[in-house]
């Protein structure tokens, strides 16, 4: 059994859900899920046990409720989950939504006591952070991040700082839990996070779920350097029209997402081929499903360039929510093997920015066999 | 040092000799072969000691002079090389080139003792099969293979077969030879060739050069694989302007072809999505630079539908050429170590159809990585 | 009022008879259909009055019960058309679907005879034929073809040529007819059928609608003649998995869509600019969503070499579908109008192959205007 | 006999006096001259007699010397053309370029009586404005637009203004002049402009040259527009490597570029379609070529939806020079012929935004017959 707790019960946290319950009914098969059904832990073994958000229109719902924005068939199963009030810590600023958070009423501290006793009454494990996508600064030492927590300090802070912090809180009282970051705030990347997660028998996963254009572009610059052959160019336009594409209209959470994205290039080339990545546009009616762009100029033997020209209409929050299946039971395995810190097998496959800061992106073909390793499974092709 | 024969001075030959000199003298980096200069035997080790072809516009000519047809900046090494006459076996029947072969003056006996005595004069160790396009039919056995040469059959026999067999009769002789089969007869995936190798001292690589569409579908595909996306459909298209087109308009010898190309989908996905995967047409304005178009359309994680499109202009000798320049060393390193027979470590980084016959393709990524290890240099990401 | 006949209830059939019904009843807006409401003769005004069909899972039922499998909200008015059966002439032979037809049991006199009773009965004025793509041999006489009848030789006629041959003789009859030719068969560029044409009070549209990568093709290369940009190269691949792709994989067939397809590139840019434009293939999980890819390489100024690629997903029923809508109105006001023969300012719009037989393609985006003005439209831009 | 002058020797003015000599000399053909030499006044009758920019680097320079950096075959007699500075007003303002101007050594009256003489001596007819892109503030009124002027106010005049405003001075002189604003800045979109012309013997083409990705979109919109498919989505990616790609990356100059852009699509569908089309990076190593990505989503009958996907890599500057072949000669024409003001029918197919301001776009396709009829020539379609 793994418990999850879902922080953002948006479009991901709802295909999450919804896709989840379906499959442990037997009425869809596990398309999307990496690792299908094959680890020790079952997808039927995943329960999710509370949801967390600060949109006024979502907090009282049931997570049912919410879903059915988002899916227009939602399992009744996810009636009995009400969706709670996190905090806030300006993560809707800007945007056309009304958002309110504990906050507002209590100081920090008060709302992490508050917090952890509604994981604890919930026998919270896994807690998978989905929140809207944050400009941030991250915290040189220990010391400045709790400061800021006493001071009640609100503008220093963002709302994944505060949760992750919170939960290594609970994690040392209840002895283990794991949070998976699956945006771009740093955490498994912020050494200070790593850092206080081993001393709180915290796991974290992160930083930003791999999905769409950029694991694709790994593999194809994977595929490129492997046959020497000396990439001249990259431009990569993503537009989508769901409330995150939205959201990186706002210029700084905007480069939060770029500086994981290119991290890419120099990691698998080894050398910083001149490149365009970044998330580009918002475009109401394209939904959920982005249509991307991605064009390669490169130079083959005897001084030959040869083009690459990718487009593609992907469903974004699926391709997250499929990965999160995983992610929760490969926390929960982590947990039980005592694995604090963060876990690079893992990350390397599943995350854009695999923490720790120090570690490098590996062409995704092989970051999976790794993992499927460090999971207990045998490598399909090693 | 290893002395190579280029079996067919057609484009890939011209630009393989051309990009080689212009690499040897420093005038262009490496790109396009994957292995770069990493390997113990250098790149500009390799002497190009003959030349055969059957085009009588080839035949008596230099490499320089054939070469410049296809390159504006051929070295004045390749004046030195005269492009001697191979055997023609119907390699060129229907197309519009004039063709005579050594078979038109003497028996296919007569000629392999004529072409073993050039072939020691010359001190050749590896022989790179680049000739047009066959329709060809396997051999069942050494005997049925023998007999053809015996009775002069010369309807049984495609060039390519014989001159496997003639070099297998050479390396007997001389203690050692490397035959290496870039094009899509099936040779090391024929028990019978390659049971005559490891008798003969011979090694064999093959079949059919992995460039262009067919290796960058192999690593979408395990991309999608790894990711459990369920592949509902694979279109892929190719057209292309050289003469290798030009011959694949015909029914039979693009037969050979598709069945190269298509193997993937099953070894890869695991089951055999539908898929048209085809040479698809000629047309000449292209020259070298052919168009690809691929289409994969795919379920993902709650039945969410995601379509992907790959097109690209991609330059086709040369992606063969850089190939070669790795697969030349390889041969004389098998050589070395006495691996008769055919080495499915190099067979599945280089080759569409990678022998021996029961073996399989897997992700182009990590073939990379254990052909690496095999050719003793470290792996990258391993 | 127009009374329509379909021939051929197949996937065009289907959605043209699904579609129309519900623009009638207010349920969708007339997208995909080109005059919108604008003509004097309404969407409302056009009546379905019969149907035919030779599959034998299709004959003796409502064009409700058949339509269903290719839309799945088909309006019940549909329920009260029964599919009669038409005559066979060889249309699905090779394909695998059971066929039967009037011929099977009476002389093809006999079955003229036959049709021409019901249709009076209906008061059919327009007859649309989609029925499955034919090999065929075109009629150098109205002699040859009226031997053809008489001798009762089903090998030399196809369905659309009979089926044009009793319209006219229908027409004659009750002074009045339309033949509104959607597939690549011949009859609009046919001198002797728009000789008969003539005499018979016959209104005939062809050949071969007008939809997909042909037309837009076409006023993409007008965007480039336009701009004195020289077109080198055009590559154009289709891919479907309806029937009407399953029947293109037959070599005759296809030979008379691509002949179609072909003659826009010398009729719009004024010279044959190498090109290889065909259906291409046939893979099921597409459906009736084709896969269209299009490359075009040309010079512009100053030797700049430029190169475009289109891509789509485009539903190929519903195009041809939309256009049949304008098209059986546009008959019924020939008819009126007693402009017998064949229209070239319908032709050269809704036509893939405008016939007669010597006129030419023209940009689409200016055969519109003039349609419009034929039809008694205003011109929008002109 | 028409003589020119070029205002920016950039990239585009030395591609079109490159290729325009090439033309001259039988070098090479007049592709992407839309009008070829069709046109009473030959393109050997074009004659550059002036050139002026305000890069250090270029002032002083022949214009044979500063196109070399463009092309490397530029003809010898544009080394007799010397490139005279113009005046600055922050034209180059945060661009890595080092500029001077005029107004740095006199006032701004000066400046155009000096141009003035220059013109006069040089004897010129019609004047090309491709200077840097440009932000800018419309003027409400001649007297504000000469306030200005005369109060030396070089922070509320751009270079475009200033230069349109001293040729109109000019051409009340002279007798006549013709202004070709290629660039986005509003000039033939001014009414204060366009009075000042009548009035001034001026004529002015204009703005901004319609090049690349937006008339082709226009003629695509224009293709959905008579098929009545509604329009769901359109997403426009632009991204090259010459300097006026570097240039829109300064937010204001690329808000210039984008509602030229953007006004298409109302324009020529009836409604504002949701849009995203801006230009949208800088990429160096794509350098002249840059690389467009087009898509759109549309419903077509029956409510199905289809998608589109265009790219294309286009080499930027031949795509205007070539414009400008023809233009040069309208100019004259329209001088000619007395046609004061702004002339709609060369803007509406030449330029992206065409004036005067209450003017709308059309689809090319007719745009391009119109101006034919206007200048003389045939209609081909029409
Ligand atoms: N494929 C993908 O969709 C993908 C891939 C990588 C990362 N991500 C990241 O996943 C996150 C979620 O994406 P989405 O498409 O679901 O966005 P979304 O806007 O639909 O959902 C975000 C949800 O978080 C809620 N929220 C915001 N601040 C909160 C807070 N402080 N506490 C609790 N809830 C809060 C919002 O109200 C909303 O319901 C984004 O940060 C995005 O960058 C998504
Ligand atoms: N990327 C690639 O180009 C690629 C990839 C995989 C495989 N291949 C294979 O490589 C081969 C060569 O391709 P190419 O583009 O150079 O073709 P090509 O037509 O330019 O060259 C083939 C040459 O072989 C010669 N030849 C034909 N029969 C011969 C014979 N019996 N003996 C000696 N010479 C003979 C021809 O005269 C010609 O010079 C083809 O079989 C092709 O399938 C090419
Ligand atoms: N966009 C388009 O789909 C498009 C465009 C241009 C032309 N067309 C033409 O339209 C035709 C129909 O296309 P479709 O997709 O509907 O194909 P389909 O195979 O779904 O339908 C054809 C129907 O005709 C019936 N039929 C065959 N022979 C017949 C006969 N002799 N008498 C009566 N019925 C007969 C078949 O049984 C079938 O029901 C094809 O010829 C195709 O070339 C289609
Ligand atoms: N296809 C196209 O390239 C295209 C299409 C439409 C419009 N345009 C417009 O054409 C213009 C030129 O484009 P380009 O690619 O040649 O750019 P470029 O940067 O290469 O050239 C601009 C030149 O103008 C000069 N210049 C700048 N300010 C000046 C001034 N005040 N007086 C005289 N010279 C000045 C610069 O020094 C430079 O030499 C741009 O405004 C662009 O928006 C180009
Ligand atoms: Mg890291
Ligand atoms: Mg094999
Ligand atoms: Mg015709
Ligand atoms: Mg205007």
């Amino acid at each position: 059994m793994v418990n999850v707790i879902i922080l953002g019960q948006g479009f991901v946290g709802s295909i999450f859900a919804s896709g989840l319950e379906k499959i442990k009914a037997g009425e869809i098969e596990p398309y999307g899920v990496p690792l299908r059904d094959e680890l020790q832990i079952k997808i039927k073994d995943i329960n999710i046990v509370g949801s967390y958000d600060v949109d006024v229109n979502k907090v009282g719902k049931s997570v049912y409720d919410v879903a059915k924005h988002y899916d227009n068939n939602v399992p009744e199963s996810l009636k009995d989950i009400e969706v709670k009030k996190g905090v806030h810590l300006n993560s809707l600023k800007n945007l056309p939504i009304k958002a309110e958070g504990l906050e507002d009423k209590m100081s920090l501290e008060d709302a992490i006591n508050h917090l952890i006793d509604e994981w604890k009454e919930a026998k919270a494990e896994v807690f998978i952070n989905v929140c809207t996508t944050e400009a941030f600064k991250t915290f040189n030492s220990r010391e400045e991040l709790e400061k800021a927590i006493k001071e009640n300090n609100k503008e220093r802070l963002t709302a994944t700082q505060f949760y992750a912090y919170a939960i290594s809180r609970y994690a040392k009282e209840v002895g283990g839990a794991c949070f998976i970051n699956a945006i771009p705030t740093l955490i498994a990347n912020d050494p200070t996070y790593v850092e206080l997660a081993k001393e709180s028998k915290m796991v974290i996963f992160g930083d930003d779920g791999a999905t769409g254009a950029t694991p694709l572009t790994a593999d194809l610059l994977a595929h490129l350097f492997q046959r020497n052959r000396y990439v001249l160019s990259i431009a990569q336009f993503n537009i989508g029209g769901n409330t995150d594409f939205l959201a990186l209209t706002d210029v700084d959470r905007n480069k939060s997402k770029e500086s994981t994205k290119s991290s890419i290039v120099e990691d698998i080339l080894g050398y910083n081929a001149p490149h365009f990545i970044k998330p580009t546009g918002y475009l109401e009616p394209l939904g959920d499903k982005k249509f991307i762009s991605l064009h390669i100029e490169y130079i083959s033997f005897n001084g030959a360039r040869d083009e690459l020209i990718v487009n593609g209409r992907i469903n974004d929050s699926p391709a997250l929510a499929g990965l999160l299946v995983d992610l929760s039971r490969l926390g929960k395995i982590a947990l039980d093997r005592k694995e604090y810190g963060t876990v690079y097998e893992v990350n390397a496959f599943y995350m854009k920015n695999p923490g720790p800061k120090e570690a490098k992106n590996i062409p995704r073909i092989i970051a999976y066999e790794k993992m499927r390793m460090w999971a207990g499974l045998k490598s399909i092709w090693l």
